[in-house]
């Protein structure tokens, strides 16, 4: 693949009777397309990851759901199958919803699943124009975690593209890279995503953040999110929560870019929200582990939440409700 | 290599005209011993983290400056060589000085480092002994990161001699292991030296720590040093700042365990501490990172330091000068 921007077909696309995606697992050593035929073979990408971000497997379910539509398969079934994929991230249980509301007709719920994508779209455009209004002229230096870009969303991005938009228009100098263990989104997919958009960066070992934040290195942390309860309460990949609580300790903001999809209204706080606990084998072949793949951030800590719908600040309740 | 205790003379001994140790960075899949002729291998082993951990590679210095000593190496070139190996722990300097004040007879001085390896096991086990007034009755459960076993010092460990003495004395019932990247001494040896002494324990991403003091799952933060200067901040393992953060934010001890061999008189503060910058490549082969080895911790973080003569409490400079 070239250089320049990620294109939404080749994150994930809807071709015919397959759903077709770039298998992020073997980024950035090559780039290679999976080919799913059913939506079960779809939900197992979800699954194992070759698609992740919490917008990007909202509409990897949507596509996936379609093609079952077009498949004749049961539909309560592939519902089913999807849903169960992953537990964290709303974005997935909210696209299924809406297509379960588009009726029974496979034409109606593929051009229902190609709008959802279209959306899903345009809301990273918006959330990275209104999160300029967060960064001062001057040169932010900008720590990020996990992988938001073109890769997570199926789009532009949420937080990284916040802040590729933000370089753009020179509000950014420098970007810090979490690497993001235990399956390193961030030196593979957002160091991918910078090299090619070419933003300056530096790859750190996650638990570096807090040496680079004591010497005055960071100005703001920016993060996604995979999925928002109503308080604000904000569930991401595991190691925000640390961020956040150095970010408060130093007084630098600390910001969470996320589309509407992630919102969930029924959601009353973090606490209720399901973290996903993966293999111990991704940490340690040989001895035992513990590995939550998120944590959860209190809206105490966070400044600001941006969606596509603008910059959302505590309280969050009212907020978001809005 | 067996269950149960490592010994000081599998870490490192002299033995001859031959410095013989266990090569760390195998474990824990192989246990291979590392033969240096000079004192010019002993410092390249220590370079490249054949051996690491300030107290062991204080003794590794000491046994190859005894080792240059009785080759007849040029003194001046071999206590140069041995410094310059790695710049933030002061036990290597320590070592070093201990050794030149002992003359120029090749006898002498290897008793001397012998003297210093006997004196450095000692100052563990006592380290142990008075940190047990630090675990209250009750099944802690203790996250401690990178590792500051025997490996790390050539006799019982700091840090987690520590924590295996109060699990002995039924005090700790588990212990979480930070995986520690880059290099993984959390996730390979503190692991290993664990399960050999039968300690229960799960490895864990450095970014999850966070999310396990969220939950109540942490009671106790204990880590080693690199070096302490005079004031009471402390230079260690890169993650261990944030780790303090956190330990303060949610008001749990955050435990220091380190030989006086460690703290650095000449230090003022943390701010004169050369931090030492590591190759890129050990946390991206492909794209630029930084890699700073350690942070420092502001003393006003730390709840307790102990040595070998006690347990330290702020002010620091007046504890650790006494």
């Amino acid at each position: 693949m070239g250089r320049g921007d990620v294109t939404p077909g080749e994150i994930v696309r809807l071709e015919g009777d397959r759903v077709v995606l770039l298998d992020q697992r073997l980024l950035p050593e090559e780039a290679v397309e999976l080919v799913c035929r059913s939506a079960a073979e779809v939900a197992e990408a979800i699954r194992t990851l070759a698609i992740r971000g919490a917008p990007a497997i909202g509409v990897a379910a949507a596509l996936g759901y379609a093609l079952a539509a077009r498949r004749g398969e049961d539909l309560d079934e592939a519902a089913a199958t999807l849903l169960a994929s992953r537990p964290t991230a709303v974005n997935l249980a909210w696209a299924i919803a809406e297509l379960r509301a588009a009726g029974a007709d496979p034409d109606r719920i593929a051009e229902r699943a190609l709008e959802l994508q279209r959306e899903e779209i345009a809301r990273s455009r918006a959330m990275s124009d209104h999160a300029l209004a967060l960064f001062e002229p001057g040169g932010a230096r900008v720590l990020t975690h996990c992988n938001t870009g073109a890769l997570a969303t199926g789009g532009h991005g949420s937080a990284l593209g916040a802040v590729r938009t933000a370089f753009e228009r020179g509000l950014v100098e420098h970007v810090w890279v979490d690497e993001t263990r235990p399956l390193l989104q961030g030196s593979r997919l957002t160091a991918w995503e910078l090299e090619r958009a070419g933003v300056p960066f530096a790859v750190i070992v996650d638990s570096a953040a807090g040496s680079l934040l004591a010497r005055g290195e960071v100005t703001h942390v920016v993060v996604g999110a995979d999925r928002i309860a109503a308080n604000g309460d904000v569930a991401n990949k595991i190691g925000t929560y640390g961020l956040a609580v150095l970010a408060t300790h130093h007084g630098i903001p600390f910001l969470v870019v996320a589309p509407t999809s992630t919102v969930d209204p029924e959601m009353v706080s973090g606490a209720g929200i399901p973290v996903e606990q993966r293999p111990a084998a991704e940490v340690s072949a040989r001895f035992p582990a513990a590995n939550p793949a998120f944590d959860v951030t209190p809206a105490a800590l966070v400044t600001a939440i941006v969606t596509e719908l603008g910059v959302h600040r505590a309280p969050f309740r009212e907020s978001l409700a809005r």
